[in-house]
């Protein structure tokens, strides 16, 4: 008889059955035409294959199946709605994975509006939460622009921002509990939702932000907030960054914590959106700078006055819901503008806020030495110090510019962000695209205890293998 | 030549001459005068004992004190301000141990008003957090009666809570950055501090709440809030619980995010503190119930009239800030009037918010039949869903009806704690003393994990050992 070698990246017919089985009647798919949107991201890129779509209903499904995985060597990537941008949700290539989608785990368990909790499970999307709390006359507080399709279990696992961190912070700070299958198919049942809980170390803490390296999500508490009774939407042109950040230390000062958001724009960013969407006019054009903040409280009005004259260079603040969403609409298409409008370097870094005017600064004369002519474009949440720094290819730049450049051009303002003791990845997380430059730049200290906890908790490196800091075995 | 057993209990002479070398000049003390006081706790309880006292001056002291307890399987507790409930900060018995003081490591590294950041080390007081905030007219906006005595890195290690959290969070939402000596000696650089850092697992979380666990805090950067330009502090006569919740509920909606405390206290709470400290005088007698509230914000005092005329039986409001304080004054003295009342079974309990006033009415019918004559005294961070359920002895009770009943008693109201998904230490925290409470009623897969974590981080087990879930080797 001949020995048949297995191919490493196939599942076993045993393993197969088993996984196909655990899934639940009706939750498996190996359908190629279903599976191949799911080894894409939306900015085209893929990485690995998988032979297996899961779509589990019930937790009990989520365990059978990580269990399964566990007894046959199996990896499993984690789904949700699909709208991470550095590879977290696409298998990597080298070893048999299947998909785990949470999209069946769809149910709004409990709403509290006394309590201002709700618990949802991990593919509930982060517009089904907003309906939910608007429902019960309050709001969950975090928001992007992906919220129609992003789901609670990848806003966990992915530690979502967003556009009110300044005021709610991070998905850290709003999760008050977490539900989540662990790699030997036990289940973290910590869903609360307590606003104190000192009873240990607080595990749940490590699957936040863990990219589904350490285990499932299947359903989180998640912390709302009042709605405040008045709201005030503001655009204010400026004269430098470091006139952002008067004017946000001015208003720290005058109106408290009442600041929901706090968005630097660079001019080009409204002239740029105004040209390919003329229904979304300008605001204050020809100036170099914009902030658009928005306050929630009462009778702040008299506060955000004062400092705007004091700091700003004109002013508009909307007058009623329609202005202000008119405004805000033209801060969320600015990605999709800028991508049009040609190919950039891309980052997302974080500094402390007081550092982010000389770091612009500084990172652009260095930029204009070691890459002539390329464009910096950085915008995004400075009340956070996390700007989306691009790099733009200069003008007329042949089409290889960026495959010759991009190494040079990270590296270039990675460094920089280090040493500032800044952040190489504020909201989008490390995946598999990341890990070069967290592996040249990340605390030696923190990666090493990083590893030790996945060894100790997924010694088989079944979740999600080869992401963050972990390359695969 | 006859062999000598060593003392487990003592240090070897090449043990304590090498931890005294890495301690530094002057930084080593063995005189037991000294010492004695470092091994009770404040209700006058000991466990083990320890015969080097260790006060290092700098993070690279800490850092050769660990490698040096490492290399001789020398237990080290850290010492903060030793306000801790619950033996987290004493040796425990069977171990050879030193005392690592972090008395020394006193300095406020940086204050930032813009970006609303203060870095400070270990052994900063709260009280000089809050100066050190105040002096750049910012507020650090956690506070506990311990404030002259609890310091940073207690703070951090036991995830304190205190009369904020209702709108600024505990410890962990506070803690921005941090920086820690892992248990093999390696430093744990981030202290950013950065409002978001998603480069992997969030190793400092761990060490928020691991109570000296997994390695020593040795600075912390936090979180400041601006000062809120209006402050009302109000006591609110109530008939029962859950009109308190729906006062509660109804502040949320009539005055947002803008609650910074709400504190429910029993009437006779109040009777009793007016009855020790007559300068004290009890604002509202006679009712059933009160609540001590606190706003922060601008024109929110027409929401906390309508709340009031709704839900409360009668008012006081202060009107300036000594009648504010003289209120709060009530509050903090409550824990020791109660104290020199007579004996209590202790419970520092956390429930979901919705549920106190079912737990309260259910817990105290259930303790009638169980104990006759106990009587339930229960106060504290309503708005946290956190009660201090204290049990107390019936009137003419012996002296042994505490040492009788209380496991009986503490099993009664852990077991209903439980049941409604509750936290059994929402902020005292497990050492040594609710290790048992928590290996009883902890979920199995959350306890499982957190010994893996420990295992993996610190194999020698020499950071605090026996404590937490944590048995000692």
């Amino acid at each position: 008889m001949l020995a048949v070698m297995p191919d490493p990246l196939q599942l076993s017919p045993d393993a197969r059955a088993v996984m196909i089985d655990a899934a639940g009647p009706g939750n498996a798919s190996e359908d190629a035409e279903r599976i191949a949107p799911r080894l894409t991201d939306w900015r085209g890129r893929t990485l690995g294959t998988a032979a297996l779509l899961l779509r589990p209903a019930t937790v009990a499904q989520v365990q059978a199946i990580v269990r399964a995985a566990a007894a046959h060597r199996v990896a499993i990537v984690p789904q949700g709605g699909m709208t991470g941008l550095v590879g977290g949700a696409l298998p990597t290539p080298g070893r048999a994975a299947i998909l785990l989608s949470t999209e069946r785990l769809s149910r709004i368990r409990s709403v509290d509006p006394a309590g201002l909790t709700l618990v949802a499970e991990a593919g509930v999307t982060l517009h089904a939460v907003h309906e939910a709390a608007a429902h019960v006359a309050r709001r969950f507080p975090l928001s992007l622009a992906a919220r129609g399709s992003a789901t609670v279990g990848g806003l966990v696992s992915t530690n979502a921002g967003g556009t009110q961190v300044l005021r709610h912070g991070v998905m850290r700070a709003r999760v008050l509990g977490l539900e989540a299958v662990l790699p030997d198919g036990s289940l973290l049942q910590q869903l609360g939702p307590l606003a104190k809980d000192n009873t240990g170390l607080d595990i749940k803490q490590l699957m936040i932000g863990a990219e589904g390296t350490l285990g499932i999500v299947t359903a989180a508490a998640l912390a709302l907030a009042p709605i405040p009774t008045e709201r005030i939407v503001a655009w204010a042109a400026l004269a430098s960054p470091a006139a952002a950040l008067a004017l946000l230390a001015d208003l720290r000062t005058r109106v408290g914590d009442q600041i929901e958001s706090f968005e630097l724009i660079p001019g080009e960013g409204a002239a740029l959106v105004a040209q390919h969407m003329p229904q979304l006019r300008e605001p204050l054009p020809g100036h170099p700078w914009a902030v658009l903040l928005e306050l929630g409280g009462t009778a702040l009005m008299s506060g955000l006055e004062a400092a705007l004259l004091a700091h700003a260079t004109d002013a508009v603040i909307a007058s009623n819901n329609s202005q202000a969403d008119a405004l805000w609409a033209i801060r969320e298409a600015i990605p999709e503008m800028e991508r049009r409008d040609g190919p950039a370097v891309k980052h997302d870094i974080a500094l402390p806020v007081a550092t982010v005017p000389a770091f612009m600064t500084a990172t652009e004369t260095a930029l204009a030495v070691a890459v002539p002519g390329a464009r910096v474009f950085a915008f995004g949440h400075m009340g956070d110090g996390n700007l989306h720094y691009n790099v733009r290819a200069p003008v007329g730049a042949g089409p290889d510019w960026l495959a010759t450049n991009a190494s040079a051009v990270s590296h270039l303002v990675h460094d920089r962000v280090a040493a500032l003791g800044g952040s190489i990845s504020a909201e989008h997380g490390i995946g598999a695209f990341k890990m070069d430059e967290l592996a040249r730049l990340g605390d030696p200290a923190k990666l090493a205890a990083m590893r030790a906890i996945k060894h100790a908790l997924d010694p088989l490196d079944i979740m999600n293998p080869g992401k963050l800091a972990f390359e695969a075995a």
